[in-house]
């Protein structure tokens, strides 16, 4: 029941905070796209297109980039009704100086040569970081990233290790884990050796914290380190793993690294919920979906293990967002950390936060963060939360309790600024 | 934060758009209501008397029509705050000339006769149709419908097969099958010959959809033609199945009708989730509930088998709306459809559909459909779906993205009439 | 899209009705708060303190209750934003007589000195029930409670058996179930007859009924006596019981309950899905959290077995609420209860209430219960309820059906009073 002034009013100061984006998929060597169609091969457009209907084939590589930005304009007006495609339509009005509500298949020569031009500008990367009002973003790095020829000042490092959890039992993962470290992980004092090789290496480039997404069936426990080394030896002989020897494997590893995030003092996001190649001959990076039934007591040991690990949580399900909420009001050591992927959608984006901000201390909460491939979806992406975050404030807050603009605003900061930089403590280099 | 006059507005033009209903119970011979109780022997009508304290006894053919009517209108002020009490006071404003608030018991009689008269006027069939903004009704019929004696124009067929996937080890089942194709279906091959006459006798009959409803657990799975002889095989000996057994019965018919929808290009209509029987002592229809743990995950093998197949999914609880949406948004061949039963409620069909509308491409969508069992039905459910479209077409898409009004119907006609025009076929007969 | 005077009207009518509180933890000898300490020692406060940072050290005896109020205090600016903390400031405004819009630490000791003043008033007790408008309070007894020395008719006596249920394999409750009967339970006919004296007493001290909270994986069934007296002697010899065992002693004793509950024309309150202490380190009563995966499914076998037993369901999950409306809508004997601990968020009691007012019969929901410990929790927390009460009476009664302000305002005399009152025949004593 706020009114609109009020909301607009409390979006534009929102804006004005300074962001830090504590999870992206940017590439520091190239942060920002270079056509319209690093824009439009983002997962959401190509997958979107094709479950719409079109065929795989403009995303091969025999079509050109115009071609493909024209097959995927020419679909999009069948999944206009989407958030995504409002992203793109504030990417279009803000950046490529595009003047209409709508964009059509018809606009795209006109929006392609428009793009072409604004990003081979030399300072694009600094106008679109600056109109998107983002100080710092974190990236997801491969653990044998060699961090380097980058401001990890502006792009800070962050240590993935989906692969080490996930695939160590991969010839091709244990020869770049030992191309890394210098190590052959045939047991589990050496995987031990090599794991702290890397955080060694991640924290000498001022990372920040450790990353992995996890499967619904997830149960993280302990594993003795006899057990672990024998499955260890079984794989470095080229042996395959049965069902139970490649989840000891994983709980092994993951532990290892929760050990290594309590030491080293590094947060530990965990994002919960993906299962990996649903929709097989799906496009690329639009193959993955979820199964609801999950819940964070699976989690249960690892939380009361590590008390002093920030784990900072982001889950897949609206369905899962009262048990983050509850346990992050119950465990210091949880946090709630953004809207992820399938629910980073304004319906459930608005009721999850509104439980968090009613139910989580303010100082445990990351209100968000981007996800982003290139730097140009910053802006869109943090827009449609901080719309909502502003109408929250509004009504809960300024309207339901009498708050203060300015005092909204703070609390706004802490989601968006503060409790990241405190967390993750980016200030600190 | 949309105002009431916008919201109307739009509501008073969707109300324009001729309805395509994909889904109802109506029997074509006979599908309006004769007497005040073939309304409220609409089993929401019965089960939330019962629920709210009414014996049996009212319902069973020893009490005339009329009483039945006072039993139920007597308990009814025990949920007059539900939808299903306004969807009657719609019905009794619109079509039976009822001019207050509120219906009581003392109003039976009165609205007894008036339904009396209404209901025997010649064309009451059509004026129901047309003040409903009806065109075409999706019906639910039994593998062994004649289907003849009625306009397939008007009243589109559409095969309803929980018989054939959860009761073909039933000798009555069997025994109908035979009697309707003139096969005995003692094996894979005699069942998919079997199964193949009925497509066709519903296809000459202008049926454009396959349907089934689904307990929460199934989960289906090709079987090998050997293996699905063996157990029919023993059916036709009248030995019983074991529960893996049953179960293999079960998905090897299920997975034949996929095959039968992928050839003829026919849409399989999945309502999933429901538990039968569940209060055993429940009035007729009104014993069946369910288990939230279930996922769309269980449908993989199936998604990615039959690629051709548009399978127009319904899910039971709100839970599960997330799921639905993103798998709709990534699988090209599955639809989202409608809000089912204990889902067809205000709260959650908000919620449930803005979803959908921020998330999935918005040819996907089938808006709505009836499920009911008699025409009058239609005009109270509809509405208050249109009412809740009205509301979120107002605020996301007219006030959030500047939508225009006709922009916004626009939308809603999809989801109200095309895409089921569309995916069933319905022009092309 | 409710204006905020229909809102304010509604709730000022709505704080009018005189409350009958279904479910508290009240002590009837020490019903008040005596110190700022007895309400900052709500382990909400304990453990939002906790989460956000505070060691459990201020929570020890060796902490004076000032210094422990002032640790709290300090701590509470990080969670400043709950609803938790507004229920604070609500006492703080109503009760001491706190002028200001937030609490601070330095407002300690002004607080903590108008808090012993006014709780030493000889009328405290009275004056916080009146000011609260609650008429009649229900307590949780343990089942040796000997109930004497306080008012049953204000304070109603409620028979809470998870300790028989759960713990009955314990020694200390065996010998207390002795104590108070004089009966050892060597077998089932014992136990029943041990249970049977139980609710006599109860009874006879005007008890109103009959009281479990329950772990997600409950599944309650049917034991023979045989069965269970084999279980019931093991642990008369003081051995210990299997896993299996375990579940059979479970089931066993609960099922005599409800069977007592029959016997008696008893409700059986069930409160659904706790977990108890997941986090193992937490402060007390701030250890407990949850599955969202359980079903109400679980409880058909005892739905159907006792139709007379009024079954009054508490669920922890906003995900369970779509359950728990539509079985209150299908089993005659099933009622919705509250919106309890994790899920008595206004987020959540919102969309849940919502789904309840549409769906399931008016007569059969207790809209609120307090849970509170000390008697000044009863205001903030109806108060906050009412609100959202007022809010959906407003939207979807006022406005979106015609209700006027009376019929809108009789609607929450049911939810808040009536049906309690009928339900557990409070005024038939």
């Amino acid at each position: 029941m706020a009114d609109e002034k009020l909301v607009n009013e409390l979006y534009a100061e929102i804006c004005r905070i300074p962001l830090i984006d504590p999870h992206s998929h940017i590439n520091p060597h190239r942060p920002t796209s270079r056509t319209l169609d690093d824009i439009l091969g983002y997962h959401y457009y190509t997958e979107l297109a094709h479950s719409a209907g079109m065929s795989k084939e403009p995303l091969s590589e025999k079509t050109s980039p115009r071609e493909r930005v024209r097959a995927i304009l020419t679909y999009m007006e069948r999944f206009d009704n989407t958030v995504q495609y409002q992203w793109f339509v504030d990417i279009a009005q803000t950046f490529l100086g595009f003047q209409k509500e709508r964009v059509e298949a018809a606009d795209c020569d006109a929006l392609y040569d428009a793009a072409e031009e604004k990003m081979a500008q030399k300072d694009w990367e600094d106008q679109v970081l600056r109109q998107s009002n983002i100080e710092k973003v974190f990236l997801t790095n491969d653990f044998d990233d060699p961090l380097e020829g980058f401001d990890t000042n502006r792009y800070v490092p962050c240590l993935r290790t989906d692969d080490l959890v996930f695939h160590l039992a991969k010839l091709d993962v244990r020869q770049r884990l030992s191309k890394a470290t210098g190590i052959e992980v045939g047991d589990a004092s050496a995987l031990r050796k090599a794991v702290g090789k890397l955080f060694d290496h991640f924290r000498q480039h001022q990372a920040r914290a450790c990353a992995i997404s996890l499967p619904p069936d997830f149960s993280p426990e302990k594993v003795s380190d006899s057990d672990l080394s024998a499955v260890l030896a079984k794989t470095s002989r080229g042996q395959d793993l049965s069902a139970d020897e490649q989840r000891l494997c994983q709980n092994g590893t993951f532990w290892m690294l929760a050990e290594y995030c309590h030491e080293l003092r590094m947060p530990f996001d965990l994002m919960i919920g993906v299962i990996r190649r649903v929709y097989e001959a799906g496009v690329f990076q639009g193959q993955d979906l979820f199964d609801q039934r999950t819940s964070l007591i699976q989690y249960r040991k690892l939380f009361n293990a590590f008390p002093n690990v920030a784990f900072c949580l982001s889950v897949l399900t609206t369905n899962q967002n009262q048990e983050l909420g509850s346990f992050s009001w119950i465990f210091p050591n949880v946090m709630t950390s953004g809207h992820w992927w399938y629910a980073n959608i304004p319906a459930y984006i608005e009721l999850d936060a509104r439980y968090r901000l009613q139910a989580v201390p303010k100082t445990k909460q990351i209100g968000y963060y981007s996800d982003m491939y290139k730097l140009e979806f910053g802006l869109p992406k943090y827009n449609m939360y901080r719309k909502i975050l502003a109408k929250i404030l509004a009504e809960d807050f300024v309207r339901g309790r009498g708050y203060s603009t300015e005092q909204a605003v703070e609390l706004a900061r802490l989601l968006l600024r503060d409790n990241a930089r405190r967390l993750f403590q980016t200030d600190s280099q």
